[in-house]
């Protein structure tokens, strides 16, 4: 008779964001009256830019008519976007990353948590800690962590890399040797950025001893400071060692029209000399159908003139809040960190509150939704995420509400 | 030093549509003047119907204002799309299926790729032979099916069902008993259909013996014969044996935009009373983002009655093409099936020429392109597939060439 995945129930509680979301329903349902700022997941709010919605509308009329109507997308991803990404994402900044090493997909969600399939069940990963539960759920699901230890909150068989206040949220090079290693900066979720030669150091590393780097570089449209590198490509020798995910959610406002992208060097070999480019391109012929061909087209309007000045604007807007929102928490006293190259802000609870003590304190005292850190990992207990997503007026009143706690 | 998962590298050649793709790419370079006719792969040609472009375009409206912008989709799928298939493709039907039982994605190949997941690592599964290459590969990829026999085309751990024409493609009960077992009703590549009383039989033995049906009803839009089931829930007992897979590329032409649905009732437990649906909801949660937000409205456009009728009109073309496809083929003397009640007409090659020569033979005398039988499994071998979904000008003309050969 047939049997459930094990490694599934494995998986404690449920998917950080659904009890968020369920937290927040069952108090709004007690509260009609409560006007809620939601802080919590990192979803956007402002529309679209004006050249994607263009965009969109043009490729509907494409599809309303049998001339230009498209069916199934090429495998990969349409060559109309892997060359602007490549071009525009990688080249333009010295990073030689070429259009077919580029794969199109419905998001980095998707992308972080199909990833680890391409590699062998017993690879041994590294993550930061507090980390985005993708990665490793990801691999829960996969039997690749062994068991799960309640009290403290980790997995038998993966290697933790914390990053708290006392490591300035940086990682140390971890202890044991991983496989795979799963990095992001801008960090989710703690706002945390790396320099281009710190940065290097974990290429380094990683060529050293034959691991691999998952980059998520979903936040890099934040990064300011000019030290801070876009691509993990712009790290020599990164080719060798280095996959990275990139998303047109927190840039251009696509976490509802859903669009990614994986990029794995024809350069980057296991052991045995197998290229892992053909494994992620069976994969996507397999298991996979392409994007919509009216979202890729949507994708390739993100690099027009227009809509690079439309995005650049739409981020300008939400790091005006990120700003704002991180000063104000100093100013009550709170230690505050992120927000800077990065739409998340990251804060040490007050007091000797949980996270989640201190998230229903938030929600019933402030009527405000934010992130528990520990959702994130054992490291991020006492810690707390807000995002930038909101208007400056939510933000604003949201930090007045606060104040006044 | 990491290493790349071996099961991908079990896999015999590529995915069977790229190297039809491939092929069919190579001889129009080297034939430029080759007006080639495709009747290949299963992708519909037809334009979207006006009331699912409506639809995308006042969608698109909504997401170009902060009013009515939508971010991150309900993980499950939105209500509305949700109810609307409830309603109209199983409670109109008589089939106890709810809202809450429906998953939406982007598309039946990814969800009857990915729905092996949730099974342990040790299920046993059955299949048609020949079948959607995508149920054994996915299977491989995941460990399940033993080793390769290149020699019979076949895996050791797998359990074929012989669908021939000596058994009128319907697939016996296996002698051997599986956990899991895919049925795809029309078939994909056969066209043959199942009645309810023979499907009925298919759900009881699953309910005796603790198997899982994987049942894929992409194709029920082109059922005419009123004693063919739409949905396997129209069985008694379904509710406990059967996951059924929904597709919006063949009946509304979404091949492009990308949207299917997952059924899995709430009463679906395997031996050790651990229900299927929480797992699914957690692949979805944790490795899956939701269709874009305009892709779920253009799906509910096509239960209005506007889309009704249009989608109707469109399947009633491409079921005039298969009808005509069928009896020009057996007018030639070929032996043809399929194309009543499918969109796939499934021929004999002539005389002893295997699935890929026909193939090429079809390619270079009539620049005709069809999808070799031995593609989807030994059984398939002297079989090809030609499909319905071309205009009915180019039906003539192709069954006109060949028919000058």
């Amino acid at each position: 008779m047939f049997t459930a995945n094990q490694d599934y129930l494995k998986l404690p509680g449920s998917y950080l964001f659904s009890t968020v979301a369920k937290k927040t329903g069952a108090f709004t349902q007690a509260h009609p009256e409560a006007r809620i700022i939601r802080m919590g997941i990192g979803d956007v709010t402002k529309p679209l830019p004006p050249a994607v919605i263009e965009a969109l509308h043009k490729a509907v009329d494409e599809m309303a008519s049998a001339e230009t109507f498209r069916g199934y997308a090429p495998d990969l991803g349409y060559a109309f976007l892997r060359e602007a990404m490549a071009k525009h994402d990688f080249q333009d900044r010295g990073c030689q990353i070429e259009a077919d090493e580029i794969f199109i997909s419905d998001g980095a969600k998707s992308d972080s948590a199909n990833i680890q399939e391409i590699f062998a069940g017993e690879s041994r990963i590294a993550v930061c800690d507090p980390v985005y539960p993708v990665y490793v759920d990801s691999n829960v699901m996969a039997g690749r962590t062994g068991t799960y230890d309640p009290a403290a909150g980790t997995w038998s068989d993966v290697i933790y890399m914390p990053c708290t206040m006392e490591n300035g949220f940086a990682p140390d090079l971890p202890s044991e040797t991983p496989d795979l290693i799963y990095l992001c900066f801008p960090n989710n979720p703690t706002g945390a950025v790396i320099t281009k030669a710190a940065l290097q150091e974990w290429v380094d590393y990683a060529n050293k001893v034959g691991a691999v780097i998952l980059f998520d570089a979903a936040y890099e449209a934040y990064i300011k400071d000019p030290q801070v590198p876009h691509s993990i490509y712009e790290c020599e020798g990164a080719r060798t060692c280095a996959i990275e995910l990139r998303s047109f959610s927190k840039n251009a406002g696509f976490t509802g029209l859903r669009l990614g992208a994986t990029v794995i060097p024809k350069d980057l070999k296991d052991k045995k000399g197998q290229a892992l480019h053909p494994l992620w391109a069976r994969r996507h012929g397999t298991k996979y159908n392409g994007a919509p061909y009216i979202v890729q087209r949507a994708g390739e309007a993100c690099y027009s003139p227009e809509g690079r000045a439309q995005i650049q604007a739409m981020v300008g807007d939400y790091m005006k809040n990120a700003s704002f929102i991180r000063q104000s928490l100093a100013d009550m006293g709170y230690q505050a960190f992120g927000g800077q190259d990065s739409p998340y802000i990251w804060l040490r609870t007050p007091g000797d509150m949980t996270s989640w003590e201190f998230f229903d304190f938030l929600l019933e005292k402030a009527w405000v939704v934010g992130t528990p850190g520990s959702g994130f990992g054992p490291s991020g207990e006492h810690y707390f995420r807000l995002t930038a997503f909101g208007s400056y007026e939510s933000s604003v009143e949201a930090m007045e509400r606060i104040r006044r706690i």
